[in-house]
């Protein structure tokens, strides 16, 4: 199974795009920066059609988005909804399913607890995929391990024979439901 | 010059076509509202295609979008402004120029005053355009009618020869700057 974790903004949108195999690898991953000159609505285009390019080339089975609550103020969570917004049509639009998944679960999948601060689920990340990333792609590498480490084995029952050899039977016996 | 007002919202979002000959006209209106069943990736796919009908059938010259900033939850400012950032895209993908206006710009110009309540912009809206229409439609008017108080005076320098017989000199004159 191959999901893809997207990190939303409009600034600077991340992604990841994690296969679970035996144990999670990284396949692919980077940023989606709007370039300065873009207004507004020319940055939600071009979030739009970029992860719609990603989506194209790597199809992935599932993607992941982080749910976002509060912490920022509200002009910033209106501009980070839009951003939101736009790449979650993509992901539609490409019909990928989409989950979210909360700060909270993403931390306690990452690092075993969901009190975990954010250098910690970064070097997490790190220490799970092998590589240091830039923050945003980390970010969304740590909502698709979120979201793998859940629906991967649940899907592994009819995943196991294509998947690796060495996957423990417990594992690939786990029900669908 | 044809304004075509939009009100964002996740659940219904309005909009309202006015024409701005010697005085202000309703074109058309009405309130896209995703059906109960769909999860909230399909009403996004919903709205963005509603906006985008519209904008291939009437060809408005612009668009006008309120400005939101504060007054609900953090989860609904989030939303809304996936409901934003989507409607935002078809008239960014339909190459109309879009317009953000403020609250207070929107009351001042329907009301006279900035701190006019709700009710009062509505009531307004209806005397204007000589009809009551629905809250969401009605809030669209609003935001076509402020950005074209504005605009529309400015474009009439070119207008003013296919625009309505009567209009004024002094207004067919202004510049253009």
């Amino acid at each position: 199974m191959r999901i893809l974790g997207v990190d939303p903004g409009s600034r600077a949108a991340g992604w990841a795009l994690v296969t679970f195999g035996r144990t999670p690898a990284l396949e692919a991953a980077g940023v989606l920066r709007p370039p300065a000159g873009l207004d507004f609505a020319g940055r939600l285009r071009f979030l739009r059609d970029g992860l719609a390019a990603i989506v194209r080339e790597r199809r992935p089975d599932a993607a992941s988005v982080e749910r976002v609550y509060a912490g920022i103020n509200p002009q910033s969570l209106i501009t980070l909804g839009e951003a939101r917004g736009v790449l979650l049509l993509a992901l539609a639009e490409a019909g990928v399913p989409i989950a979210e998944v909360t700060p909270a679960e993403v931390k306690r999948a990452v690092t075993g607890t969901g009190a975990a601060g954010k250098e910690q689920v970064r070097r997490m990340v790190t220490a799970l995929l092998g590589r240091r990333l830039p923050l945003d792609a980390s970010d969304a590498a740590a909502a698709a391990l979120a979201h793998g480490f859940v629906e991967a084995p649940r899907s592994a029952v009819w995943r196991a024979p294509e998947g690796p050899a060495g996957a423990p039977r417990s594992w690939r016996r786990r029900p669908s439901g």
